[in-house]
């Protein structure tokens, strides 16, 4: 785990058994750091996102959506979810695509970070190399999945962007409104609603809210800095 | 709208399109103010608990509750609800009661307003006369209402009472476990669950977590001061 991880994130994984490995995200390798520990203790690597089993779990977000929109019979016009390695938004569209091929699927990233929406562009994986970071401490990889990116390209209507303020703002609108707490990186897909990224008037959309590892404090700052604006 | 409730709350209710009119909870009667507007502007009085179709509307939380029970195949041992003038608790009951006669179902009311727990063991409504304020705003009542308590009087296995510490408590466990925002009337049943005043151990326990109306700096208030014990 990052070592600037939510020291909620880390107790709660704590709490649930593991022993954390913490990382400087500057100087480590993380993927390098999981192999070493898996030579060593004889572990099972469950990668974040480049691994199909994982694609299909995140997936079963995009099933229930499909199953439920069905239910209230209502054909989605667009689905939009958080993108890091783009296993979520990848599983969520395979699942998505089956059920109504003419949903239109976002993935949406921090500013600085938007390697899905510019390889999406180039047509091709796109390493970025980012000027400065962001509050969305769970978004922040420099190039897509190699077995994420296929999908992407093939389902994918486009990618969108969000700025940190962004985010914040719709983190106050789902405490305020929803009264859910979200991290600021589970609040990016529901910005670029809010935003008026996508046409929605008329709309049925669907947003996932995903990752609500933030601290009291931090969540307190960043609901405030929305509010003060 | 009492002039200490939350300004979320009054700021939500307008942005509603409704005129609200602040009055102090220490010398003026919510009830007269009410039957004074009604008389003056034409308008139709909604109760807040104490009317038949309110009671029905509020037990439809009961009835959804005894719906998804019984989908997951599981029989409630138990319900808990916040209560002020019982009216959503009363007519949980009703609904749940019906469904399984076997669910125990309490009302949990704030330290000092626990008219209801005190009618309930006396068997007649009993008012009561608070020495200390608590933070669970919404419900400072003094007396159950004159249509719930015969409902709850037939229908609860018991009152329950919990302190402002122990809402506190919830509140923090509902943001870092369940990523719900509870104001701390809201959390109170919940309160009564982990401060174990009832058996739990292998048992299925509905729990009715109500209302959200809390500001940011406030929330971080109860959360951090649940923290720090």
């Amino acid at each position: 785990m990052p070592s600037d991880a939510p020291t909620i994130k880390l107790e709660n994984t704590r709490a649930d058994g593991a022993t954390v490995v913490p990382y400087n995200r500057a100087d480590a390798n993380r993927a390098a750091i999981a192999d070493d520990l898996v030579e060593k203790i004889g572990a099972t690597l469950v990668p974040p996102y480049d691994d199909p089993f994982v694609i299909a779990g995140q997936g079963t977000v995009g099933q229930e959506f499909a199953q439920q929109a069905a239910a209230i019979e209502i054909a989605l016009d667009a689905f939009l979810a958080p993108c890091s390695g783009g296993g979520l938004i990848a599983g969520c569209a395979l699942a998505l695509s089956a059920a109504n091929p003419a949903t239109k699927i976002y993935s949406v990233e921090p500013t600085g970070f938007d390697d899905t929406a510019q390889s999406l562009t180039a047509g091709v994986r796109t390493q970025i190399d980012p000027s400065a970071p962001s509050i969305c401490d769970a978004l922040l990889l420099e190039i897509p999945g190699a077995l994420t990116f296929p999908i992407n390209k093939e389902l994918l209507t486009g990618g969108l962007v969000v700025s940190d303020a962004d985010a914040q703002r719709a983190m106050a609108v789902l405490f305020q409104e929803f009264k859910i707490v979200a991290e600021p990186s589970g609040a990016t897909a529901l910005a670029a609603v809010l935003d008026g990224r996508i046409d929605t008037r008329g709309k049925s959309i669907g947003v996932v809210v995903s990752g609500g590892n933030v601290d009291p404090a931090a969540f307190l700052r960043h609901i405030e800095a929305a509010i003060s604006v």
